[in-house]
């Protein structure tokens, strides 16, 4: 059964009236985020902030109104971004999110002390949320896996060791970025079908649907993190689009891996959604098709298998400038969802550190593109139009192999339980821009 | 023809009498890092200094000796860390090395008021010089690659891509570590003969001689750095032993790359040798092999072509408890040299910014492994026992495949050129523990 608390209530409602019913954040999230607010209002430097509604409480402005554990988060995120407060661990995240409960809800006595730290959300602007140190990605959806394998493996798209090791790699930490900054897109070495390569723009550029872990208190380097321990070091999720340059890929990336494919830019959404707010939706791991091995020992625990799987609706909208031209919505080009990870965010923590590899808080973790089994969960281009073979036809009359200049990507997430408030991860967007 | 001035003057002697014939810190060399004195001076806080023989030179203590572009590279060092100064480009860290060179010249009128801010190295303790944001690993070294290859590929050792594209991949940069730390041998998943992986400490641990680039001023997501201009974004060099475990990496590294086989730490000297102090010792990058192409013109410079190698040997040793019991000194591994690098340093730079990746000041790159052409100068076990099918034999009587735990492997580098004073890097070393 998932650990939850008054402050999943599903009858609770917010003095912050555009938080009731809110699709993304009602008072049952309280995802963290930095944000700067307009210009006039304290010379807009970045601090750290609570989304409620369509507004953000500006957390150091009521620290007065915190005491104990959830004052030495509140104390921690006056450095202006979350590294601090992550490197606390659970207990002052908890006990933050406790008292903001509190100090939202209706009839709380402190409305008017917040009221002046309040901002509208339209007004501010999000930074990424920490400070990230190292960024890794991993490859655990397995529906993901087997149709890229499938390209190169048709009658054994797995590799040997993919249900043995939760697959995963480094990726570069400098070219992250929030939801909103546009994307260019990349040159580089294309392979020409005569041989060798051509230098120039990314003919097939690509999103990648992924979930993104923040890394909490981290390991030393040589002591690895436990699986029965390893969910005290997840601060919380966000979405994560790994843009991906498919040709560049194709040329360059043996033997070493993916390199200037990936590494152009990723898109995260800017808010936090802590391990607490996702507690109602927790689910057991899918149980392994028969044949596969069971998870080796310094992967496998038992409370990890009953409740380690999130119940997460993953959503990716395209919206292109022939569907805004006709003042068309944007086109809905997959919906998954993130119970299709072969493994769970705990044991890619395990994992990771299981060779002595030291974790920091506000590290970054990918699952990997969350594919679901058909067609129209597929979480990248490659997937849905089979290498760009089979276009995707648009309302517009557009079709899409591949994502063409000014092409905007939305990526969403929603957590849904019979009996609680359903809660939504805010978008991760990103408009592609012309090669230089 | 190498750019340099009367600071590489081979007759330059220093009133530091222990650095005149240094076979590393002479006054030619000049290399910056990051200290902390003995506790007892100004409670152990780290700060940037200047290596001068067996001394360290604490560079903020002297603030008031510099003015001008010199001055700002000092201020800029206050932190405490190189990231500010490798910002600011060559400007002020050719002025600060040649106002060094005349603080620290036999007759300076300023050896009174330096001495007090010098500090017996062997009583400090020396710092990573910076903070990496990310590190990126090449596979340059064109013989290692080969040799690696041909484990694989007999016939056909280097893949298509190789001649075209200076190979990388992200590294972790959390578990960059400076010379001196243990480093703890990994447990992971090996490979067994009969299918499967067996989890447990690696068999098969290695030692990779590698080049470490520090990137100074960098750039702008979105924005390449030139081919011409990459020279600009180099801050300095290092050694770098990229520990490699060779049964994790075995079974791991499809389809993404190296990832646990690699993260567990990887070694640098901590002394940052600037492309000044190396100016004597550029040389001409080899004419590629009759019948490879041509770089692609995002990689292609003549000034580069002409001085964009490094004349440096390279040298592993190992010392192991066999050895030290019996009074034995280090056996050599290899003897190597910088100059069997297919790419420049500054090919490395634009490649890896030319999809718009941005780096940033303080990033590190590392060469790959410099191999030789010939088994004595082989930068890796895996190549000089031939995938621990043929063993070094010590002195002691010991041998070895792999490492054992115990076993320590130091790197160096020297360069030298007629009519210049020698200068080297300092030590690379690490210890192996035992698996936790």
């Amino acid at each position: 059964m998932p650990q939850t608390d008054q402050s999943h209530d599903p009858t609770l409602g917010s003095w912050v009236d555009a938080a009731n019913g809110h699709p993304d954040f009602p008072i049952q999230n309280l995802p963290l985020g930095v944000f700067s607010p307009p210009k006039g209002a304290d010379n807009g430097a970045p601090r750290v902030g609570v989304a409620i509604g369509d507004s953000i409480l500006d957390l150091t402005a009521i620290a007065g109104l915190f005491t104990g554990e959830a004052a030495r988060a509140v104390e921690a995120a006056g450095e202006g971004r979350l590294n601090g407060l992550f490197a606390l661990g659970a207990g002052p995240r908890r006990a933050l999110r406790a008292r903001l409960s509190e100090l939202l809800a209706e009839g709380s006595a402190e409305q008017a002390t917040l009221e002046p730290a309040l901002h509208p959300a339209a007004s501010c602007t999000l930074h990424l949320p920490a400070r990230i140190g190292d960024y890794t990605d991993f490859y655990v959806g397995i529906h993901h896996a087997t149709n890229v394998g499938k390209v190169f493996r048709p009658d054994n798209p797995l590799l040997p060791n993919y249900k043995y090791v939760p697959i995963g790699y480094h990726g570069r930490a400098s070219s992250v970025v929030p939801s909103g900054t546009p994307i260019r897109r990349p040159n580089g070495q294309r392979p020409r079908p005569e041989g060798g390569p051509s230098f120039g723009p990314c003919e097939r550029l690509d999103y990648e649907l992924e979930l993104g872990v923040w890394v909490g208190p981290g390991n030393d380097l040589g002591t690895p993190i436990p699986i029965t321990e390893a969910a005290e070091h997840i601060a919380g999720f966000c979405l994560l689009n790994d843009w991906s340059a498919r040709d560049l890929q194709a040329w360059e990336y043996q033997p070493l891996g993916p390199f200037l494919a990936k590494n152009f830019g990723s898109t995260i959404s800017p808010w936090v959604i802590t391990p607490e707010a996702l507690a109602p939706f927790r689910a057991a791991q899918p149980p392994r098709p028969e044949g596969d091995p069971q998870p080796l020992p310094y992967l496998l625990d038992e409370a990890d298998q009953a409740g380690g799987a999130l119940a997460l609706e993953l959503e990716v909208l395209l919206s292109t400038p022939g569907l805004r031209e006709r003042g068309l919505p944007p086109h809905r080009l997959s919906l998954s969802d993130a119970r299709h990870m072969y493994w769970t965010v705990a044991q890619m923590v395990a994992h990771h550190s299981c060779g002595g590899c030291n974790l920091q808080p506000g590290d970054l973790l990918g699952t990997g593109t969350l594919s679901a089994p058909g067609s129209e969960g597929f979480g990248s281009l490659l997937e849905t139009t089979a290498g760009g073979k089979q276009p995707v036809r648009l309302a517009s009359g557009e079709e899409r192999r591949f994502l063409q200049d000014g092409d905007e990507v939305i990526l969403r997430a929603r957590a849904r339980r019979d009996g609680f408030a359903p809660i939504g991860f805010g978008e991760c967007r990103g408009t592609i821009l012309p090669a230089p």
